[in-house]
């Protein structure tokens, strides 16, 4: 081994200073889960007061232990909720610590509470029930997104600006167009979240350790209270599944995936070699000694995001991956994975609907970029087609011919005369000045979906209707 | 650097002969996609038959054009059916290449069957079908596989086993109660997939390259024409977007998760020490000396198929990450992706539903295993709380005292007396008898989802017609 | 859109409150780091100590004032470590906080400290600084896993138990050898944390924003009082590199494999079908009914363990792919993944280390286990070779035959006559006897590294060596 | 269910056509490796010609048989590289394929080679051969990559370009500077394949099944005819380690960020609004219609390739996790994922090279984006720190407001008179214009490292004398 004597005591000393505890405190850190699961403290106790009053109506609760029972977990959450409330990590997880204070404030009938149930159903219960809410939430934010986009596209939607492939501009598109498309896509994760949210709305409350229960519980009266379109339809499955946070964080990721390549647009048009927007001072930070320099933090750091989602993916495929029925103690690690990815999206959906709202298009930068290249070349070749009737072949060849024509004069397509035009093919006509600004180049694109103005309006009706 | 004067000539050897050829068949190599996209062709075909079709309806093409291009194509589908297609590296993409020798068969038409089109919005039209195929597949795998676990549950809707939690036994279970667990996993994996089959369903055709295109086409014909349910409302998008990939992705892992855990159960009840069930010879595999030794070569290779998948889509997450609209070439890197993991899932769920289908559980095995290690300790708690009033923590502290006896005494919880169990707590009556045998526990557990036979058959039924 | 009407008024007032304050709010909440990177505060100090010194003897700081600078940052790192230090969102990151309380306490000499160095080559000289002693951290704790396992191998070096293959009885090993087969993977382990460390270990300090600077600073100076090797050779390099947190991350994530591949086979050793080894109550949780019932938590907890640093290595490499030169604001996203992953791997490391320590292996388990299965058929074969001359192939037909007449008869080899032997292959002698128990298949599996009790002791020898 | 009658139809007659042939069909297309495993064909001969020389010295084979063997051997090798051999699926694996073609050239000797050896450690030895191989390519590569980068360095050690952060241009640096930095980033990846290729270095060969063997084999005899540094220390690892795999992939996937880094330049870099690089016609693709244009293919195709391999290392990673000792089939998974990923990395490294050796730096365009933005604003407030004694803070503070004079009247830094500099602080003199240019700024920053020609040049020799 290599020469650490030194290193070594100051590692050994910080081992040993971690772990100096021994054993137990050992046990403890890696056991006790209180510290991250009291996040679900309100959906524990939505999940008790809806089991509490389905075991009185079925009779196996008396109904004053039932109102006891109910007024005390009342008090527990507003405590929790006033930051009053002592986590006990002795006691583990927010189930013990909710029903042990339960037990301090109304005594005998809180051991009456955990009848016909199990910590296997109850968490299942709370951590659906939080992921649930975070759907809600993301659908929400994307919403919110998304009016921010469509305000973008409609006050640009015949703005003309590069349409790029392999960052190289190909055609004219417009901002409209360009701000619609993120529209599509964070529409389908809308749709995305929303399908997620319809799959797992299956009640695991009664489902007990693992195999249900005999006592004549009624497991349909808890779900419609908890919100739950009907109760899980297998026990053992109900306790083991945790299909719906993956799902969750895999939607999550490709919302992210979306974001990071809006937020790397953002960057690459916010340099001073594009300069095609102008962030707002909200969503950049400056230097001290270079007043103009405007740093898109915000952007890179939405960029940045998807890391951290995909990580959360990637660690609860990988705690998940050859588990055996029903539940393994490896499942406590789903919970810290979907808050973050949960928090990171919700902050990121955020600060992107800031930046859209804030950002300024340079128009003349916009234009003037799309202009150049010979972006209207395409445009050209589709004329000879159209209106000179050459195979599309053919009149690619042609169009190379004049765009090599002008780029030796240092001119523009439009800057070349008809009779320089008719050099290369006589079938070219003064028509073919129509097509040949990027205006016009993106006029006629009405195609459905196309990138015309009318074709960007119309889009946009279609989403403002859908979004009521 | 360390001293590698040998191996460096031999690997130098090998990395002059692997790029001997120079940099344009470096970029050859790394360029062409052919060699994989050929899986595209019918797909390919498919798509610009729907053009071709288009175009001579809305006038584009000659009906006479439009007549040779679909009898080329027609043949040009043979010829690569039949084997006898010569792909060309040098023509890069399944595109070309179709193209190219459509060219050959069917002279200049060919030329005019790209008018109104792009390779962008193509191939993202022919990744698509293939997608959706493959989608259509899993989903008929699942429910191949989801039959082969009904049977099974059927078989042994009241056969006892263990229910696990930790890998500990933790109360009786049925085999059906176990196996209809997976169904329901199945079952989500399917109404997962045939959502991601409705939200891909739009058409990219007609997006061109990626502003839509001034040629009069009719996008929902060739959307109808293909089966898709409409066109893509957004042509930078259609090009631009490869969610439905990612989505396939994701929902193929979660799948692979299900499968892992069940064959990880299939590995540790096949080994001497569990002996649940015994796999066929058909899924196993021998030793040439140990005749009686049987290798669960097929559980183990299923169960490690979920590393290919999930590698899959963090390859694509990855390609996907921070690319600029529209078009860029990193994503051609998403086929082989989605190829391999969908051959990868199809594979693992065909071999799955054989392994389900031969295996057969050994009920005696089980039974014993479910009898062992006071697996009735919570039936006896839940008759304390039911019968005599106990609160349920109470009831579960005399349980324990009564397991301390029994194993004190060497015996199991249905063996001891009632006057021993009465020297714990005098409530306990002659009935409690009828709750500590492993059939009359998992007879009691019938609420919605639990493990009673009866409740097991409940469900089957309600699958049996879901599935017609 | 689905129907949420409810549902959207409680989420949008969930999202309205998550960011009620607003844009700033929000810009604050992604872009401050305070609140993580405050673990970086002892390094930070460090490193502002290296520098005001090298600063003062390079005659760019006055004595007095680098003794003030000194000073100060004494006593900042005093209120830290005292818990007195009140952190400031606002300040953004640990190093403002730093520098804006130094400000308070010695006044104008703080503002020279950052002289010749940036924030750039500071926060990459910190991490580097917390990484390396997390490094020596895993290292430590790898060597006292090691000895753990060592103490068990030593007291088991002749132990018989099975060796598995696909999980089945494949040949007898010994629980000595199955120790020291974790001893060198941890070992291995061991040595890829010294390369990363001594590879990481070059100074980016000195590198300024990413050009360097015109002032004549010494790096060589402050490489060497913070225990660097060399100065970086290239500045821009210097604070765009990261590759030691993802060399750190993926040397954790074989470490953490590892780990989860031992856990795995003690939540199986632990099963009531096994019964291999006993944990210790401190490792385990109990059933408050079945006090007998023992849940291997700690080692499931351990198997998890992985996904969340193979989840952390992929954040950050997600991050990484594709971002230009030199510091962008997404590597920020740095310092969270390596601080979890570090301290979940020391956690890990501790729990193993002590369940290892505390664990019992159930010798005549082990024992019973391996004598079953005609384990020994491969020494059978084997002597057939030595003894009697048969080719490889030929001695296993023959002992195949053997065994296949033991199953029929019920027995295991050893209780084969010789009579009975003989029918099968004429030149099986008496000799072959000493072969067909476990403790002489294992006595004689003394090829380097076997499983033979003297080799286990020589790999033990050999490792206590290189401890130490 | 959704109503699929057709599609249906459609896919189960896929999916019946897939798997036709039934459960035999299923196992062997699942189960059998040597469609992927022949590409170790000549490590699997390499390594039984080792094993049967070690034999045959020590006694355990005739001379006879051990040559009959070496020529057999030699055969089989010769009639695979002429692609005379016809693999067998039936036969399962390369081990099974060449040892039953060796039965058919020399007959009986062949039944003697398997004498003391299993396929565990057969396979084991033959993938560290294959992956040592592709260690030693990788490490040709990158020097390969460094020589092109080095010479773009010593071409352009004083060509200034813009040095950024957050894509905005911070400081003037040399283009020298920046090849510069890529090269410390590939020797470590080179620093980082040699430190993997060390630690493999252990041959599993004699481990045999997992136990090590009874006949008196000589392992270090085999491990140097291989080329290994010494025999593996334990049996059971020796065949269940693939920490070399692993490691291989996490070093060439932190190899791959390296790469998508640079590639993300180049493609920015080639844009219409950057123009700092021109890259070659081979290494780009162009367009029939805008000849100008010009696609950084290879670029894109290199920044996207890190997600293949990071994909593969994941893939890895979650096949081993919580796998059991010593051998389980889910190993069988590892091969294909090194296979691809090596392969892509040396084409990745390759296309790298030539673009590097082909691509001109538009050196004007470099200069004028350095000289613009202020860049030299830092040099500003170095220079008050430093000749006017400001504290850095306060140097920044003037710094600050006599940008913001010059950008109010539309010029850059030196284009203000000393009348309007003093008007902010009169410290400041006619020797501030020394700093103010952008060559004036590179060349100032000499620290070590720093990007100042000299340094740059330093750098250079440094790494063509570590080259050699």
């Amino acid at each position: 081994m290599r020469d650490t004597s030194m290193a070594d005591k100051k590692s050994n000393a910080m081992w040993g200073g971690r772990f100096a505890a021994g054993p137990d405190a050992i046990m403890e850190a890696i056991n006790a889960s209180v510290d991250f699961d009291k996040r679900l403290a309100s959906q524990d106790i939505a999940g008790s007061r809806a089991h509490a009053a389905m075991l009185a109506r079925q009779g196996i609760l008396s109904d004053n232990d039932a109102e006891a029972i109910r007024k005390g977990l009342l008090t527990v959450l507003s405590e929790i909720e006033a930051g009053e409330f002592t986590f006990s990590t002795a006691l583990e997880d927010i189930h013990m610590n909710v029903e042990a204070r339960l037990k301090e404030i109304i005594g005998e009938p809180a051991g009456r509470l955990h009848t016909a149930r199990s910590r296997n159903d109850q968490v299942a219960t709370d951590f659906k029930l939080w992921t649930r809410d975070q759907i809600d939430a993301a659908i929400s934010g994307l919403e919110a997104l998304i009016r921010a986009l469509i305000a973008q596209a409609e006050a640009g939607a015949d703005w003309v600006m590069p349409g790029f492939t392999h960052l190289q501009t190909a055609q004219p598109v417009t901002w409209g167009h360009h701000m619609m498309a993120y529209v599509e896509m964070f529409g389908r994760d809308m749709s995305r979240f929303a399908d997620a949210r319809a799959r797992m709305n299956e009640s695991p409350l009664g489902a007990a350790a693992l195999a249900g229960t005999g006592f004549a519980i009624d497991r349909h009266m808890t779900a419609e209270a908890l919100g739950f379109d009907r109760p899980a339809a297998n026990s053992l499955d109900a306790v083991a599944d945790r299909d719906f946070a993956l799902e969750f964080l895999s939607s999550a990721s490709i919302c992210a995936m979306h974001l990071s390549r809006f937020a790397e647009e953002l960057v690459i048009w916010s340099s001073a070699q594009f300069r095609f927007v102008t962030l707002s001072d909200r969503f950049s930070t400056g230097s001290s000694i270079m007043p103009q320099k405007k740093n898109p933090d915000a952007a890179e750091l939405i960029r940045a995001k998807i890391g951290r989602i995909v990580g959360a993916m990637i660690a609860l495929f990988t705690v998940m991956k050859g588990l055996p029925l029903a539940y393994s103690k490896d499942m406590q690690e789903d919970k810290e994975q979907v808050f973050d990815a949960a928090d990171t999206l919700m902050l990121a959906l955020a600060a992107m609907t800031g930046m859209v709202s804030d950002m300024t298009a340079n128009v003349d930068k916009l234009r003037a970029a799309a202009a150049s290249g010979f972006s209207t070349a395409t445009d050209l070749a589709d004329w000879l087609v159209r209106e000179a009737g050459l195979p599309f072949r053919d009149a690619h060849h042609v169009t190379g011919a004049l765009v090599a024509m002008a780029e030796t004069k240092g001119v523009d397509l439009p800057d070349l005369t008809l009779a320089e035009m008719r050099s290369v093919h006589d079938a070219i006509t003064e028509g073919v000045y129509d097509v040949l600004t990027v205006e016009n180049s993106v006029a006629s694109r009405t195609s459905y979906g196309g990138t015309a103005p009318e074709q960007v309006r119309a889009q946009i009706a279609r989403w403002k209707e859908r979004l009521g």
